[in-house]
Protein backbone atom coordinates (compact mmCIF):
# COMPACT_ATOMS: atom_id res chain seq x y z
CA UNK A 1 0.00 0.00 0.00
CA UNK A 2 1.66 3.09 -1.07
CA UNK A 3 0.16 6.47 0.69
CA UNK A 4 1.10 10.15 -0.83
CA UNK A 5 0.83 12.82 1.92
CA UNK A 6 0.07 16.32 -0.03
CA UNK A 7 1.36 19.38 1.86
CA UNK A 8 3.68 16.44 3.21
CA UNK A 9 5.73 19.42 4.98
CA UNK A 10 3.47 21.34 6.89
CA UNK A 11 2.86 20.65 10.27
CA UNK A 12 0.19 17.60 10.02
CA UNK A 13 1.97 16.29 7.00
CA UNK A 14 5.28 16.08 8.53
CA UNK A 15 4.08 14.00 11.47
CA UNK A 16 1.60 11.75 9.64
CA UNK A 17 4.74 10.96 7.14
CA UNK A 18 6.85 9.85 10.23
CA UNK A 19 4.33 7.58 12.06
CA UNK A 20 3.01 6.02 8.54
CA UNK A 21 6.20 5.69 6.91
CA UNK A 22 7.54 2.84 9.25
CA UNK A 23 4.21 0.74 8.11
CA UNK A 24 3.68 1.89 4.80
CA UNK A 25 5.52 3.22 1.29
CA UNK A 26 5.33 6.72 1.66
CA UNK A 27 5.52 9.43 -0.38
CA UNK A 28 5.75 12.78 0.85
CA UNK A 29 4.40 16.08 -1.52
CA UNK A 30 5.10 20.07 -1.67
CA UNK A 31 5.10 22.67 -3.72
CA UNK A 32 8.52 22.38 -3.81
CA UNK A 33 10.58 18.94 -4.27
CA UNK A 34 13.38 20.64 -2.49
CA UNK A 35 11.52 21.26 0.62
CA UNK A 36 9.79 17.38 0.42
CA UNK A 37 13.69 15.93 0.16
CA UNK A 38 14.99 18.00 2.97
CA UNK A 39 12.28 17.12 5.25
CA UNK A 40 12.16 13.57 4.31
CA UNK A 41 16.16 13.64 4.95
CA UNK A 42 15.67 14.87 8.67
CA UNK A 43 12.36 12.30 8.92
CA UNK A 44 14.59 9.46 8.37
CA UNK A 45 17.10 10.44 10.75
CA UNK A 46 14.53 11.27 13.46
CA UNK A 47 13.59 7.16 12.35
CA UNK A 48 16.67 5.65 12.19
CA UNK A 49 17.77 6.97 15.67
CA UNK A 50 14.59 5.34 17.00
CA UNK A 51 15.57 1.72 15.33
CA UNK A 52 13.27 2.55 12.38
CA UNK A 53 13.97 1.96 8.83
CA UNK A 54 11.70 3.73 6.44
CA UNK A 55 11.54 4.58 2.51
CA UNK A 56 10.38 7.96 2.41
CA UNK A 57 10.72 9.96 -0.52
CA UNK A 58 10.39 13.51 -1.56
CA UNK A 59 8.61 14.68 -4.55
CA UNK A 60 6.33 17.27 -5.70
CA UNK A 61 2.74 17.48 -5.10
CA UNK A 62 1.11 15.99 -8.11
CA UNK A 63 3.78 13.04 -8.20
CA UNK A 64 2.38 12.19 -4.74
CA UNK A 65 -1.07 11.67 -6.23
CA UNK A 66 0.58 9.96 -9.32
CA UNK A 67 2.97 7.31 -7.67
CA UNK A 68 0.35 6.07 -5.36
CA UNK A 69 -2.78 4.48 -4.30
CA UNK A 70 -3.95 6.72 -1.27
CA UNK A 71 -3.95 10.32 -1.12
CA UNK A 72 -3.75 12.13 1.87
CA UNK A 73 -4.75 15.98 1.70
CA UNK A 74 -2.59 17.33 4.67
CA UNK A 75 -3.51 21.12 3.82
CA UNK A 76 -5.07 23.59 6.11
CA UNK A 77 -8.21 24.51 4.77
CA UNK A 78 -7.86 28.00 4.18
CA UNK A 79 -5.27 26.34 1.11
CA UNK A 80 -7.71 23.74 0.06
CA UNK A 81 -9.72 24.46 -2.75
CA UNK A 82 -6.71 26.80 -4.68
CA UNK A 83 -4.24 23.39 -4.12
CA UNK A 84 -6.96 21.13 -5.83
CA UNK A 85 -7.38 23.34 -8.54
CA UNK A 86 -3.51 23.02 -9.17
CA UNK A 87 -3.71 19.12 -9.04
CA UNK A 88 -5.41 16.16 -11.35
CA UNK A 89 -5.46 12.43 -11.52
CA UNK A 90 -7.72 11.92 -8.09
CA UNK A 91 -9.76 9.62 -10.19
CA UNK A 92 -10.03 5.82 -8.34
CA UNK A 93 -7.48 7.32 -5.93
CA UNK A 94 -8.45 6.65 -1.87
CA UNK A 95 -8.63 10.67 -0.98
CA UNK A 96 -8.22 11.06 2.95
CA UNK A 97 -9.13 14.51 4.11
CA UNK A 98 -8.07 15.18 7.53
CA UNK A 99 -8.97 18.83 6.76
CA UNK A 100 -10.93 21.01 10.00
CA UNK A 101 -12.82 24.20 8.62
CA UNK A 102 -12.23 26.54 11.13
CA UNK A 103 -11.60 29.98 12.29
CA UNK A 104 -9.94 31.58 15.54
CA UNK A 105 -11.95 35.02 16.58
CA UNK A 106 -12.04 35.16 20.44
CA UNK A 107 -12.70 31.00 20.63
CA UNK A 108 -11.99 28.82 18.21
CA UNK A 109 -15.26 27.83 15.63
CA UNK A 110 -16.26 25.28 13.32
CA UNK A 111 -16.59 27.35 10.21
CA UNK A 112 -17.49 24.85 7.37
CA UNK A 113 -17.80 25.91 3.25
CA UNK A 114 -21.18 26.01 1.94
CA UNK A 115 -21.02 22.09 1.13
CA UNK A 116 -21.44 21.21 4.89
CA UNK A 117 -18.09 19.70 5.48
CA UNK A 118 -14.63 20.33 3.73
CA UNK A 119 -15.02 16.58 2.72
CA UNK A 120 -18.16 17.16 1.37
CA UNK A 121 -16.15 20.54 -0.42
CA UNK A 122 -13.29 18.11 -1.86
CA UNK A 123 -16.23 15.97 -2.87
CA UNK A 124 -17.56 18.39 -5.04
CA UNK A 125 -14.09 19.75 -6.56
CA UNK A 126 -12.49 16.34 -7.15
CA UNK A 127 -13.68 14.07 -9.90
CA UNK A 128 -16.71 11.71 -9.24
CA UNK A 129 -14.10 8.48 -9.31
CA UNK A 130 -11.99 10.10 -6.27
CA UNK A 131 -13.05 7.75 -3.10
CA UNK A 132 -12.88 10.55 -0.08
CA UNK A 133 -13.01 9.73 3.00
CA UNK A 134 -12.24 11.91 6.25
CA UNK A 135 -9.96 10.69 9.11
CA UNK A 136 -6.96 11.98 11.31
CA UNK A 137 -9.11 15.02 11.98
CA UNK A 138 -8.50 15.23 16.02
CA UNK A 139 -4.92 14.31 16.21
CA UNK A 140 -2.84 17.06 17.20
CA UNK A 141 0.53 17.97 15.15
CA UNK A 142 2.73 17.95 17.95
CA UNK A 143 1.20 14.73 18.88
CA UNK A 144 1.71 13.34 15.40
CA UNK A 145 5.26 14.58 15.59
CA UNK A 146 5.93 13.24 19.62
CA UNK A 147 7.75 9.64 18.36
CA UNK A 148 8.03 8.50 21.66
CA UNK A 149 4.68 8.80 22.89
CA UNK A 150 1.86 6.32 21.95
CA UNK A 151 -1.33 7.83 19.87
CA UNK A 152 -3.90 6.22 22.11
CA UNK A 153 -6.85 7.97 20.61
CA UNK A 154 -9.90 7.09 18.79
CA UNK A 155 -10.38 7.95 14.91
CA UNK A 156 -13.81 8.36 13.82
CA UNK A 157 -13.85 7.90 9.89
CA UNK A 158 -16.49 9.10 7.23
CA UNK A 159 -16.95 8.21 3.49
CA UNK A 160 -19.49 7.45 1.21
CA UNK A 161 -17.56 4.74 -0.56
CA UNK A 162 -18.04 1.15 1.96
CA UNK A 163 -14.68 -0.19 0.95
CA UNK A 164 -12.43 2.85 0.90
CA UNK A 165 -13.46 3.24 3.88
CA UNK A 166 -12.81 0.00 5.85
CA UNK A 167 -8.99 0.30 3.79
CA UNK A 168 -8.91 3.61 5.58
CA UNK A 169 -9.98 2.39 9.19
CA UNK A 170 -7.71 -0.57 8.47
CA UNK A 171 -4.73 1.88 8.08
CA UNK A 172 -5.48 4.24 11.17
CA UNK A 173 -5.82 0.61 13.13
CA UNK A 174 -1.72 -0.09 12.29
CA UNK A 175 -0.73 3.25 13.45
CA UNK A 176 0.45 3.16 17.13
CA UNK A 177 -2.68 3.09 19.31
CA UNK A 178 -5.08 4.68 17.41
CA UNK A 179 -8.74 3.08 16.98
CA UNK A 180 -10.79 3.60 14.07
CA UNK A 181 -14.20 4.29 14.62
CA UNK A 182 -16.99 4.26 11.65
CA UNK A 183 -18.18 7.30 11.83
CA UNK A 184 -20.83 7.42 8.86
CA UNK A 185 -21.40 8.55 5.60
CA UNK A 186 -19.72 12.00 4.60
CA UNK A 187 -22.82 14.03 4.81
CA UNK A 188 -22.53 13.48 8.19
CA UNK A 189 -18.59 14.32 8.36
CA UNK A 190 -19.19 18.06 9.95
CA UNK A 191 -19.78 16.17 13.50
CA UNK A 192 -16.66 14.90 12.71
CA UNK A 193 -14.53 17.93 12.00
CA UNK A 194 -16.45 20.34 14.30
CA UNK A 195 -14.09 18.19 16.51
CA UNK A 196 -11.39 19.92 16.66
CA UNK A 197 -12.15 23.41 17.15
CA UNK A 198 -13.71 22.11 20.53
CA UNK A 199 -10.52 20.16 21.27
CA UNK A 200 -8.72 23.36 20.94
CA UNK A 201 -11.40 25.32 23.23
CA UNK A 202 -10.61 22.80 25.57
CA UNK A 203 -7.05 22.73 26.15
CA UNK A 204 -7.70 26.63 25.70
CA UNK A 205 -10.09 26.98 28.62
CA UNK A 206 -8.07 23.75 30.99
CA UNK A 207 -4.61 24.89 30.54
CA UNK A 208 -4.11 21.66 28.48
CA UNK A 209 -1.87 21.10 25.97
CA UNK A 210 -2.63 18.96 22.64
CA UNK A 211 -6.15 17.62 23.75
CA UNK A 212 -7.37 14.37 22.13
CA UNK A 213 -10.45 12.55 21.96
CA UNK A 214 -11.88 8.78 22.87
CA UNK A 215 -15.01 7.27 22.36
CA UNK A 216 -16.27 4.30 24.81
CA UNK B 1 -26.94 23.04 46.91
CA UNK B 2 -30.82 22.21 45.73
CA UNK B 3 -31.25 20.88 42.54
CA UNK B 4 -34.36 20.69 40.59
CA UNK B 5 -34.69 19.11 37.71
CA UNK B 6 -37.67 20.11 34.85
CA UNK B 7 -39.20 17.02 33.00
CA UNK B 8 -37.26 15.11 35.65
CA UNK B 9 -39.70 11.76 35.00
CA UNK B 10 -38.40 11.84 31.54
CA UNK B 11 -35.02 9.26 30.37
CA UNK B 12 -32.50 12.00 30.63
CA UNK B 13 -33.78 13.21 34.01
CA UNK B 14 -34.93 9.89 35.72
CA UNK B 15 -31.25 8.87 35.60
CA UNK B 16 -29.62 12.62 36.89
CA UNK B 17 -32.33 12.72 39.52
CA UNK B 18 -30.76 8.89 40.99
CA UNK B 19 -26.90 10.03 40.32
CA UNK B 20 -27.69 13.32 41.87
CA UNK B 21 -30.01 12.66 44.67
CA UNK B 22 -27.58 10.93 46.93
CA UNK B 23 -25.03 13.86 46.93
CA UNK B 24 -27.08 16.50 46.56
CA UNK B 25 -31.23 17.74 47.74
CA UNK B 26 -32.95 16.82 44.57
CA UNK B 27 -35.77 18.13 43.70
CA UNK B 28 -38.00 16.23 40.99
CA UNK B 29 -40.64 18.19 38.25
CA UNK B 30 -42.93 17.08 36.08
CA UNK B 31 -46.03 18.55 34.07
CA UNK B 32 -48.02 15.95 36.47
CA UNK B 33 -46.99 16.26 40.22
CA UNK B 34 -48.56 12.89 40.59
CA UNK B 35 -46.73 11.05 37.64
CA UNK B 36 -43.05 12.94 39.59
CA UNK B 37 -43.79 11.33 43.17
CA UNK B 38 -44.51 8.15 41.48
CA UNK B 39 -40.79 8.07 39.76
CA UNK B 40 -39.19 9.48 43.07
CA UNK B 41 -40.96 6.72 45.19
CA UNK B 42 -39.90 4.20 42.69
CA UNK B 43 -36.18 5.56 42.41
CA UNK B 44 -35.81 5.97 45.94
CA UNK B 45 -36.30 2.29 46.16
CA UNK B 46 -34.07 1.60 43.67
CA UNK B 47 -31.23 3.40 45.65
CA UNK B 48 -32.10 1.94 48.74
CA UNK B 49 -31.27 -1.28 47.37
CA UNK B 50 -28.05 -0.61 46.92
CA UNK B 51 -27.97 0.88 50.06
CA UNK B 52 -28.12 5.05 49.16
CA UNK B 53 -30.40 6.99 50.63
CA UNK B 54 -31.45 10.27 49.42
CA UNK B 55 -33.97 13.03 49.59
CA UNK B 56 -35.83 12.91 46.34
CA UNK B 57 -39.22 14.35 46.19
CA UNK B 58 -41.40 15.32 43.08
CA UNK B 59 -43.25 18.36 42.66
CA UNK B 60 -44.61 20.06 39.47
CA UNK B 61 -42.21 21.61 37.04
CA UNK B 62 -42.69 25.34 38.53
CA UNK B 63 -42.21 24.26 41.94
CA UNK B 64 -38.73 22.48 41.09
CA UNK B 65 -37.51 25.71 39.85
CA UNK B 66 -39.24 27.65 42.70
CA UNK B 67 -37.79 25.81 45.42
CA UNK B 68 -34.23 25.62 44.37
CA UNK B 69 -30.78 27.08 43.57
CA UNK B 70 -29.80 25.25 40.19
CA UNK B 71 -32.27 24.16 37.57
CA UNK B 72 -31.58 21.18 34.82
CA UNK B 73 -33.66 21.59 31.89
CA UNK B 74 -34.01 17.81 31.15
CA UNK B 75 -36.25 18.58 28.22
CA UNK B 76 -36.35 17.21 24.09
CA UNK B 77 -35.12 20.02 22.32
CA UNK B 78 -38.88 20.01 20.30
CA UNK B 79 -40.19 20.60 23.36
CA UNK B 80 -37.84 23.08 24.85
CA UNK B 81 -39.51 26.38 23.67
CA UNK B 82 -42.84 25.23 24.58
CA UNK B 83 -42.17 24.04 28.27
CA UNK B 84 -40.06 26.92 29.04
CA UNK B 85 -42.76 29.75 28.01
CA UNK B 86 -45.48 28.01 30.66
CA UNK B 87 -42.64 28.51 33.66
CA UNK B 88 -41.46 31.65 34.78
CA UNK B 89 -38.44 32.75 38.04
CA UNK B 90 -35.53 31.67 36.52
CA UNK B 91 -34.28 34.92 37.73
CA UNK B 92 -31.04 34.37 39.12
CA UNK B 93 -30.73 30.56 39.12
CA UNK B 94 -28.47 28.24 37.40
CA UNK B 95 -29.90 26.94 34.89
CA UNK B 96 -28.38 23.97 33.23
CA UNK B 97 -29.11 22.51 29.42
CA UNK B 98 -28.11 19.26 28.54
CA UNK B 99 -30.33 19.46 25.45
CA UNK B 100 -29.43 18.72 22.37
CA UNK B 101 -31.05 19.70 18.96
CA UNK B 102 -30.81 17.07 16.93
CA UNK B 103 -32.84 15.15 14.46
CA UNK B 104 -33.07 11.28 13.04
CA UNK B 105 -33.23 11.08 9.30
CA UNK B 106 -30.99 8.71 7.52
CA UNK B 107 -28.43 9.36 10.33
CA UNK B 108 -28.22 11.41 13.39
CA UNK B 109 -27.72 15.29 12.79
CA UNK B 110 -27.05 18.89 14.46
CA UNK B 111 -30.02 20.85 13.40
CA UNK B 112 -29.55 23.88 15.28
CA UNK B 113 -32.12 26.39 15.91
CA UNK B 114 -31.46 29.96 14.55
CA UNK B 115 -29.69 31.28 17.93
CA UNK B 116 -26.59 28.82 17.00
CA UNK B 117 -27.16 26.20 19.88
CA UNK B 118 -30.00 24.85 22.26
CA UNK B 119 -27.97 26.97 25.14
CA UNK B 120 -28.27 30.43 23.47
CA UNK B 121 -32.52 29.67 22.44
CA UNK B 122 -32.45 29.06 26.28
CA UNK B 123 -30.92 32.54 26.79
CA UNK B 124 -32.76 34.15 24.68
CA UNK B 125 -35.91 32.89 26.13
CA UNK B 126 -35.05 33.55 29.39
CA UNK B 127 -34.52 36.28 31.78
CA UNK B 128 -31.24 37.92 31.47
CA UNK B 129 -30.58 37.49 35.49
CA UNK B 130 -30.86 33.63 34.17
CA UNK B 131 -27.29 32.15 34.61
CA UNK B 132 -27.48 29.49 32.08
CA UNK B 133 -24.86 26.90 31.07
CA UNK B 134 -24.80 23.69 28.77
CA UNK B 135 -23.65 20.59 30.43
CA UNK B 136 -24.21 16.70 30.80
CA UNK B 137 -24.80 16.88 27.49
CA UNK B 138 -23.30 13.51 25.93
CA UNK B 139 -24.16 10.98 28.61
CA UNK B 140 -26.74 8.32 27.23
CA UNK B 141 -29.96 7.83 29.36
CA UNK B 142 -29.16 3.99 29.61
CA UNK B 143 -25.86 5.21 31.12
CA UNK B 144 -27.42 7.46 33.81
CA UNK B 145 -30.26 5.13 34.76
CA UNK B 146 -26.87 2.44 35.43
CA UNK B 147 -26.51 3.06 39.14
CA UNK B 148 -23.94 -0.21 39.19
CA UNK B 149 -21.88 1.07 36.43
CA UNK B 150 -19.52 4.06 37.22
CA UNK B 151 -19.66 7.22 34.63
CA UNK B 152 -15.97 7.55 33.49
CA UNK B 153 -16.46 10.81 30.68
CA UNK B 154 -15.59 13.88 30.36
CA UNK B 155 -18.32 16.52 30.66
CA UNK B 156 -17.73 19.87 28.63
CA UNK B 157 -19.00 22.96 30.25
CA UNK B 158 -20.18 26.11 28.18
CA UNK B 159 -21.38 29.06 30.56
CA UNK B 160 -20.94 33.25 29.85
CA UNK B 161 -21.02 33.48 34.30
CA UNK B 162 -17.74 32.16 35.43
CA UNK B 163 -19.02 32.01 38.67
CA UNK B 164 -22.21 29.59 38.07
CA UNK B 165 -19.46 27.48 35.25
CA UNK B 166 -17.27 26.97 37.90
CA UNK B 167 -20.22 25.67 40.59
CA UNK B 168 -21.72 23.44 38.00
CA UNK B 169 -18.33 22.44 36.96
CA UNK B 170 -18.21 21.17 40.71
CA UNK B 171 -20.92 19.58 40.67
CA UNK B 172 -20.16 17.49 37.61
CA UNK B 173 -16.80 16.55 39.40
CA UNK B 174 -19.18 15.55 41.67
CA UNK B 175 -20.58 12.26 40.55
CA UNK B 176 -19.26 9.03 40.19
CA UNK B 177 -16.15 9.87 37.73
CA UNK B 178 -17.51 12.53 35.49
CA UNK B 179 -14.97 15.26 35.07
CA UNK B 180 -16.21 18.29 34.44
CA UNK B 181 -13.44 20.88 31.45
CA UNK B 182 -14.42 24.30 30.81
CA UNK B 183 -15.95 24.11 26.99
CA UNK B 184 -15.96 28.41 27.17
CA UNK B 185 -18.70 30.43 26.72
CA UNK B 186 -22.27 29.64 25.01
CA UNK B 187 -21.34 31.29 21.91
CA UNK B 188 -19.38 27.78 21.41
CA UNK B 189 -21.78 25.54 23.34
CA UNK B 190 -22.81 24.29 19.60
CA UNK B 191 -19.31 22.27 19.50
CA UNK B 192 -20.63 20.58 22.66
CA UNK B 193 -24.26 20.57 21.51
CA UNK B 194 -23.15 18.41 18.47
CA UNK B 195 -21.14 15.91 20.28
CA UNK B 196 -24.10 13.52 20.65
CA UNK B 197 -25.23 13.46 17.22
CA UNK B 198 -21.78 12.29 16.27
CA UNK B 199 -21.87 9.45 19.46
CA UNK B 200 -25.06 8.23 18.15
CA UNK B 201 -24.15 7.90 14.60
CA UNK B 202 -20.91 6.36 16.23
CA UNK B 203 -22.55 4.20 18.04
CA UNK B 204 -25.01 3.09 15.19
CA UNK B 205 -22.44 2.28 12.27
CA UNK B 206 -19.38 0.18 14.96
CA UNK B 207 -23.01 -1.84 16.93
CA UNK B 208 -21.78 -0.29 20.06
CA UNK B 209 -24.48 0.65 22.50
CA UNK B 210 -24.40 4.47 25.01
CA UNK B 211 -21.15 5.44 23.44
CA UNK B 212 -19.26 8.55 26.11
CA UNK B 213 -16.57 10.07 25.61
CA UNK B 214 -13.03 11.03 26.78
CA UNK B 215 -10.67 14.37 26.56
CA UNK B 216 -7.30 13.42 27.26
Amino acid sequence: MKIGIVGGTGDIGEGIAMRLSPIFDVVVGSREQDKAEATCTMSRELLRKRGKECSLKGVGNQAAIDETDIVILAIPFKHLAGTLETLHGFEDKIVISPVNPMEKRDHFYFVPPPEGSAALMIKRILPPEARICSAFNTIAANKWKALDEELAYSVPVCGDDEEAKQIVMGIVNKVSKLQAFDGGPLTVSCLVESLTPLLLNIARYNKMRDVGIQFH
